[in-house]
């Protein structure tokens, strides 16, 4: 979604098996939460496959990629850089510098999350080091605070196309409808609440 | 923090292992982000921990405790709950209500976090059934999300006592000082970027 460039969030560091569950959340929060593509490390197949097959169910547009480079996708980046980090700038003071800034150049946003222990560079190749506060927590809560603010909440209403289901919003209830016929309450589907990776 | 009641995170379901660093991450979530208290299954040792530590070295106030009977706690809880699940009603029509709810009663509000598949009792003991996107991703990610916009940004601004380090907010740097001293920058405490959790 996008009035500007793309938002492509970049997950910087990956341990398989140990990080797949934090990472397919990294790659999910991305997708619901208005960004048009993740890029994961290449080690982490599981987690783009399930981040693809949730796509398939529930919609896009949405591309997920491994790619090896991430130190060279920082560098060579045309548009604005912003790494998420507990070290940086506090998101309340820099969300509308970050916005305007991608927003005056038409710009691409790549969104850097970490995961190990990233290199100092990229404190340096970054255009914001950005702090949703300065208390270590979760680099998932980081990044959807930092989607929803940089999209000032308009994420929460996209459409979503190619969807195979859909959820009703209810006050008590779980309907999951056929994207198709809107209307025709299906059987729960298996997907756990709040934790749709917890499978992976 | 709170201008009204205790804001209390309580994460339904733990499986040891498995979940212990999304559980943490719940926790250290609810911490960064303005509650007031997590509440553990009591199988969730490693996590409650890790939440401790931080607390101790990053400040506080934040309580953790471990109680093995969520769904009493639902039940009997005297003020507002909130389930946060993707077939809940979208945040963006919800919050004000939310807020009003728990303000004109100076109540105390629970904020439930799935992990398992949680009982279908929780939807319907719930006063707040919530879903931040009706689209599968992350219950931290849901969590971070609800905690900004019902504190609405207030939690960013939040004071730490008996903090043993402080992070100094920078836009190129990684600054951890002494909190007694506010001036001498220390080594590298070794926390990891984004992920503080990495260790457990």
């Amino acid at each position: 979604m996008n009035a500007t460039g793309d938002v492509v969030v970049l997950r910087y560091g990956h341990r398989p098996g140990r990080d797949d569950r934090m990472t397919t959340h990294v790659g999910l929060t991305a997708r619901a939460l208005g960004a048009d593509r993740a890029i994961f490390p290449d080690n982490a197949g599981q987690s783009t496959e399930t981040v693809r097959e949730v796509t398939g169910r529930f919609g896009g547009p949405f591309a997920v990629e491994r790619r090896e480079d991430g130190a060279a996708i920082v560098r060579n980046w045309a548009g604005v850089v912003v790494h998420l980090t507990m070290y940086g700038e506090p998101i309340q003071g820099v969300e509308g510098a970050v916005r305007e800034s991608v927003r005056a150049g038409d710009e691409d946003l790549l969104v850097v999350v970490g995961g190990e222990k990233v290199p100092w560079a990229l404190y340096e190749h970054a255009d914001f080091n950005v702090a949703v506060t300065n208390q270590p927590h979760s680099e998932v809560a980081g990044l959807a605070v930092f989607l929803d603010r940089f999209f000032e909440g308009a994420e929460l209403d996209r459409e979503w196309v190619n969807a195979d289901r859909r959820v009703m919003p209810e006050a008590t209830g779980k309907t999951v409808i056929d994207a198709d016929e809107r209307n025709e309450p299906t059987a729960d589907d298996g997907t756990t609440d709040g934790d749709p990776a917890n499978d992976d």
